[in-house]
Parts: structure tokens; C-alpha cells; sequence
């Protein structure tokens, strides 16, 4: 049996976890989870975060409907960073982009590649 | 022009840089980088990690021949995460798998789902 405990955090207790859209590919963000976000996302199939701002946990799409429906959790060589495969509805970032990663250095400049979603 | 510097690093100066295979789209690996890391993969088009257990920069692939050309440098919208899209020459793992993401979580057990590549 998988027990999240077995993962490494670092000294807060976190571990980065990549949500990556299974229809797409798209890297959509990073966020932290702690080893009780990791058993509620494999409990309920809501991708589950703690988030460091708030100090609490961040069941992804409460608030907005952007939901990350758990498709698998994988875990890295080293047992410390986890990749997400999620249906995602809507956007993932704030900014109501798709993805987070809308930012790319260009020839030494920023560039904006995403544009909000509509709606 | 890009500073590497207005990224937003963690109290040990590093921000976390998922590594993604621009042709397959495959998530291979997530590692570590000081502003001094991002700037020499800017510069060289050769991605360039900052190794936490060796405190040293950590050009991938140059022990290995397993290196990663840098596509494309993207950040996320808090400036705290990097997405390097990357052409990776064998393996990024160092159990010469792909990705080092090779092991998923199904149905409450751990499941191997990538093996070693040949050669």
C-alpha cells in the first residue's frame, strides 16, 4: 500500500506537486502539498494543496469551479516531487489562463504567450 | 530585458524549474536553480541545474551525455516556479529511465510504469 508518509518533504513539511493536464500535456501550475493534501487527492480525486499563504488546505476549484479532477499521482525517483495528471475545468492559473507558464524569456525579454480565458 | 534576479527565489536562493520534453510534452524531472543557474541556461542553451546535495552548479548531462537543450525558459505567474522546455538526449533520470516520474500510485499501491532505456 501507497502511504504518503513514505514521501520526502522538505523542513515545512511540503512537497512540490506539477499539475500536468492529461488531455493536453500542458504543465498547468505547481503548488505544495503536505503528506494529508496527498491523502485527501487520492481519497476524494480533488486535486487538495496546502496552501503556504494561507496556512490551509486548498482544495483546488472550491471557490472558483477550477477543479483538477485527480486522473493518477506519480512520484518521482527520488520521492520527493509529485506529477498530477488532472482533467482540469477551466483555467488553473488566477489570471484565468489555462496554464500558469504564460511567461516566456524570449531573445532576453518577457513575453506573454496566454491570454485569459473567456467567460 | 530578463533579470534573473526579479525572479522570486526561496530563503536557500532557489526556485524550482520543471524540466518538459518539447517534443513528446512529457514532464522529465523537477530540480533546482540560483538566479546564477538560470542565467548561465539562458546563456549556454545548455540547462543548468544548482545541485542541493553537491552545492554546485550542475550542467545536466555532463558527466551523463544525457543533456538538455534549452527550448524555451518560461516562468509562472508568482515568479516562483520555472517550466524549461527542453530537447533531452536519453535518459533524465539516473535509473536511465525517460522521466524520473515512472512511478504512479493506482488503486492505493505503488505501480512501476516506465523501465530503464536500452543502451
Amino acid at each position: 500500500m501507497f502511504d504518503p508518509a513514505s514521501l520526502k518533504y522538505d523542513a515545512n513539511g511540503l512537497i512540490p506537486a506539477i499539475a500536468q493536464d492529461v488531455a493536453s500535456g500542458e504543465v498547468l501550475m505547481m503548488a505544495w502539498m503536505n503528506a494529508e493534501a496527498v491523502a485527501r487527492s487520492l481519497e476524494s480525486g480533488r486535486v487538495t494543496y496546502w496552501s503556504r499563504s494561507r496556512a490551509a488546505f486548498w482544495v483546488k476549484g472550491e471557490s472558483s469551479g477550477h477543479v483538477q479532477e485527480l486522473v493518477e499521482l506519480r512520484v518521482d525517483c527520488d520521492r520527493d516531487c509529485l506529477l498530477v495528471l488532472v482533467r482540469q475545468t477551466g483555467p488553473a492559473c488566477h489570471t484565468n489562463r489555462r496554464s500558469c507558464f504564460y511567461t516566456a524569456i524570449r531573445e532576453g525579454a518577457e513575453v506573454v504567450i496566454a491570454e485569459p480565458m473567456a467567460g
